[in-house]
């Protein structure tokens, strides 16, 4: 198991950094207080001994070990299971990666279990420390941290996602074939940000009804409203995403068969002067072939200037069409 | 901070116009009544004092600050903090434009923050300060009309966004390609000027219970439920240009379609003159082509009319197949 | 002011016809029983007697001078406002003409509004009035009829847009393009018609409550809940149509794609034909060309028959190759 | 009024079969048990024998003559108007005929009223007076068991709309246009059929409601929710097909773009063996015309073999670009 | 009837493995314990015996031996009817195959009906055979046993759904015609998916309510909540790939329009060339046509090198309009 961090607080200030669990353990029992364990990808057996002490269910348990959770909320008497997805934008992929956090808070402990890379732990428990006040009111207020961490860094992911659509919608106009494909995938990927967010509005509901119940401080239960507050914010940009993308997906069709119709006007245009062309070039092919024909009787072949008139008749009559072509607009 | 309007109202008249909040603070302390301060864009320490002497919550204050809020309506013990967002069209650019709006309001005040050139706050407060009989009822009347202001004047949005899709109608029969950007990004409007309204009704009614609850007087529930009116007429509007938009998008698609078959069309008659004339061409020019042989028994070419007699077969030949191609509708 | 009618009923009957508000008010006052006023298009001063008179709520008085409501019910103490769209169907445009139609009910007055043409009003006195069983229910029994008339009224417009529907599927299948503006225009009346009377049900179960509370005649309570029904049936058929016009929408695309396709086929055929032609003319144009040639040494040219064979060669490699081709089915 | 059939049961036997009405009310009122009248059309003035008899509501009888109801379940005291929607799936023009089927119940009676040719009343007799031990149970027990067969009656028209989606789903893929007609008038039918199952689970509800209330045995309520549970099954299958013709209309406009592409492939490659050809036989045409020309100092004119020479390059040249095109591909 | 197996529990432990039916129900009645019974399709004759047995509803034991049911939750009296669908990815031929698993549960006694190859009632029967302390809680223990083994079966469809999803995108891109059918064929997958999946969510609610009524030892209701979480994120991704299939069907209708521009764009250069290289070829045909008329003065006739000078001439001016169209970028 990688312990990340493992520390114990009194009265919102860290008292110990234990170098294993069982310390832990025995130092929550001998001078309360707050564990803090932070864990990354535990197995099974890694998870029994922190399940044992802290009395975790085995349904949360397994489900902490086996991840690929989608965001939820369990309480389990005095216990509470929450996953988080958290999130980041990478915009030279134009993909949202998702992390997987898990917490487990009870009277007096909080584990947070990351399966990915990132997730913001470290950070907001570095934020808590700086902030005994909080940091007293105990596991809820590192639950509501966490929370307010997570969602907070979901306002980068909306700017990134807006960005591309602004992006998308240029690029749609400058009718670059490659936007086909850019809108989809991004549309993608705002379906698996809607995924990670939706369930949120239902969990702050029930958090928001447990920290009623069991009478959290009333300025942590207001902070949770505005946690909640963000939560509608970005589940309402990110459903306008799915209606834009939807909309640039209906109109790239559109612009395609318009590009169609330009290229058939095109098209008409240029068999129009091909047209024009052949016809021009004809009428002197047409002399040469007159006065090609062997009959014994043929003026024009015995007049002395016949032959300069023939070439002035060939240039004569394709000047006349080209005049003619070229006033219809044909050329 | 810019402080836009300062004044301290007893019994609906306005009594003072402090030069700085102190001084509003302590005439307030003094005197009783209304204090209605109208800020721009204040910064954080600006905001300080004014949160401490009227106990604004913090969490309302960093919103207040941060700005760009949705559309909310947030109850912290005897005080409100409101969001609008105001509208306006600018018929040029075919753009909604946006303005943000905060109003906390309390027992015996009122902050109005703007976060963009306009709003109509002054507006209000002119209308307002010409009914001291409204004014009269307090916060309460001062949140009702900047929410009657803001409401009434998405109408003219509402117009403005009617009147473009009249017109894009007309574009859309005309044949003008350029249709489709515009139906994209005035659905694009609409999608952002729902985000703005959609948020409100749920606003009002969370306002009408307040009402309700504080025994606010009658008449300024009815006038919050004429609001509320205006609103649902606002939402059903923009609700059915959503679809009316939809709809002439994929209509645009189908009549582009139908102008690639006219043109498919004007281009299979092209190719059919085309090919007529190439084959009306090409008799004189067979006829040359055989007077043009070499062959020492070739009696036409000895007979003393032969030659005319060749032009003649020459026309006579082209003019029988102009005839006969335009009996046939090829020409 | 437009007056259009204006009576005293007792007992259910037409007791007086005054010439002027202020009598009917003076008879009301004295010999009891209901005033029935039928106004067009009111101005606001002209609105003020009526409002004093029978303590209307300037809230509505306002709705009802400025027009353009959407259909709702909104109950003042004692007094009731409702708004409605009639709707006529006018086969020539296709288009639905709606009235509006502002009705005030109190315990002793029916004040009916039109701001529009046509609305029913008339009808629905001339048919209380040979009820007096009916109309000594008083003004819930007027309100019931006008409802009644309106939701009855909405039966031919929804049957004209059926039987347009119908004639658009044909229209579709014949191939005529002037059908994708057609189910265009139709979808948006069709929006339009329920935006009408989608808010009905909602203010149906106010009224219901109303009528329950204030122990409305139970005969009449009933009556409303057939109103009711008629309601429920038009809203369901609107839906329908409204799928209709989307299904016929994306077919009439693919139609025209269709007909693009049969189109294409067309040209092809052409191409090759006159592709076959070009190649037949080739054949006998060749052998001139032959024999055009000026070498010394040309053994045919000095044939007694060589003219003659070679225009019978000449005949017999085009019909040749038209055999050829008219076997592989080309021409 | 032709009626049907007219009988008057006691304790679930069939005790008489009285040649007209006024005989059925007699013996009802003398001997007690329950009546089932079937009519077929009723007008107006014969409808008002019967309603006079039984009590039934104005409304309900106005509704029961003039038909067109949707389905519907309406109580009034002890009496209930219920309308049902039986169906019956025409394989050879795949569309789904709807009879209409009114159904009065009070404490001693049942009413059936047929509107369409069929609708199962017959059946559902024979079947009842089969099983005394049901029919006992009077008239709740017949309107559940019209409801049971009509609810039976919709499994053959789902599989009969199922089957034709399978076809559909075959002939998409054979590239047959004329799916697309099928398509949209499938879509059509089934729209309608939602139309007539969609208001069943409503009514059911308020008729368990009524069952409960008036203690009707515990097993006709089970039987009812077995019949509710297939209402379900029927809409959830009804619902699917709706999702997939919408698709299969989607994809048909892919298809159809799909076989134009085709077709303009084909096209392309007809144009490159035309152009091949016209160059190939260029060639020998230019030899031609090269030695038709008439300078004096042409030796090849006056060689031995020059004749047979040309005629060889003429060959040679053609074949050469023939080899040429072909590597290419292009022939 | 395929007796499939059939057992005696005591405490959770097989204490019997009785030969037929009827020595099962005589232990039961002597010893206790639960009887679990495995059936495969049984007809109705057969199914009586243990109806009467047990008690079955008549209702039920019709669905039972009808099959094709929806997947439901019945309750009777102290009984329980359970049907599930569980769900089988077949990866080659992309279709999800479906059972049907029936449940009957009593207070002594699970029967399990297949009507399908597979279900995973053996695997379920297996695994609690070897957990005596889970079967010890009874028949709720079985149901919720086989609850979680069909809801852990969706998981490898989900898996096998998303995999063909990412492969349909690789292939869209790619330009594969086929594709279009494939994502219609898995669209039609994903709805009857959704079919077997969207009543469990209600009927789970249902069996919550009934363990807690009924006291279930509160591990085994936990145990319940799990598995309706997991049903939750099977929904939410199902929901997605009804999404994504749609968004990928426009998309390709987007595609092949793309294509087509494309094979219009390579015409269009096609054209262009053709008519270059007839332009570049009609240049020395023109001088080969002017030297063979027979005018009797034409001076380079007579020249010496007439003949290779005009060779010259046909060679250079092809030569120029070679570089011209070369240099236009037309070849
Ligand atoms: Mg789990
Ligand atoms: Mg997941
Ligand atoms: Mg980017
Ligand atoms: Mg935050
Ligand atoms: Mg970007
Ligand atoms: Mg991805
Ligand atoms: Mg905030
Ligand atoms: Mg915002
Ligand atoms: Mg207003
Ligand atoms: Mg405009
Ligand atoms: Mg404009
Ligand atoms: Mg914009
Ligand atoms: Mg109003
Ligand atoms: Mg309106
Ligand atoms: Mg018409
Ligand atoms: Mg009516
Ligand atoms: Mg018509
Ligand atoms: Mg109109
Ligand atoms: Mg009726
Ligand atoms: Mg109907
Ligand atoms: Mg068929
Ligand atoms: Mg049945
Ligand atoms: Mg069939
Ligand atoms: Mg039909
Ligand atoms: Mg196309
Ligand atoms: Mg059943
Ligand atoms: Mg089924
Ligand atoms: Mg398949
Ligand atoms: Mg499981
Ligand atoms: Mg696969
Ligand atoms: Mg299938």
């Amino acid at each position: 198991m990688t312990i990340i961090d493992n520390a114990v607080y009194v009265d919102g200030v860290r008292t110990a950094t234990p170098h294993n669990l069982e310390q832990t353990f025995e130092m929550l029992a001998e001078h309360g207080g707050m564990a803090w364990i932070g864990l990354y990808r535990p197995t099974k057996e890694e998870m029994a001994a922190v399940a044992q002490e802290f009395g975790l269910h085995e349904l949360a348990v397994e489900d902490a070990v086996s991840a690929h959770q989608r965001p939820k909320l369990e309480r389990y008497d005095h216990n509470l299971f929450t996953v988080l997805r958290p999130a980041r934008y990478l915009d030279e992929t134009e993909t949202v990666e998702f992390g997987e956090l898990h917490v487990f808070t009870g009277p007096n402990f909080v584990v947070t279990i990351r399966h990915a890379e990132t997730g913001g732990v470290a950070r907001v428990r570095k934020r808590l420390e700086e902030r005994p006040d909080l940091l007293r009111h105990g596991p809820e207020a590192v639950l509501y941290a966490l929370l307010d961490q997570v969602v907070d860094d979901y306002a980068p992911v909306v700017a990134g996602l807006e960005n591309d659509i602004d992006e998308i919608e240029d690029q749609l106009f400058s009718g670059d074939s490659a936007v086909s494909r850019r809108i989809y995938e991004l549309a993608r990927e705002v379906i698996q940000f809607q995924r990670a967010i939706h369930p949120l509005p239902d969990m702050m509901v029930l958090l928001e009804k447990g920290f009623e119940k069991y009478g959290v401080d009333i300025e942590l239960q207001r902070s949770l409203r505005d946690v909640e507050d963000h939560v509608q914010r970005v589940i309402s940009r990110a459903n306008s995403f799915r209606d834009l993308l939807q909309n640039a997906l209906t109109l790239d069709g559109t612009l395609t068969a318009n590009r169609q119709n330009e290229a058939s006007a095109a098209q008409n245009e240029q068999v129009k002067k091909i047209s024009s062309w052949a016809a021009i070039l004809f009428a002197p092919s047409f002399v040469a072939g007159v006065y090609g024909m062997n009959f014994d009787h043929m003026p024009e072949l015995h007049w002395e200037f016949g032959y300069p008139l023939a070439v002035g008749l060939m240039f004569g009559a394709a000047l006349l069409m080209y005049v003619i072509f070229k006033r219809k607009g044909w050329l």
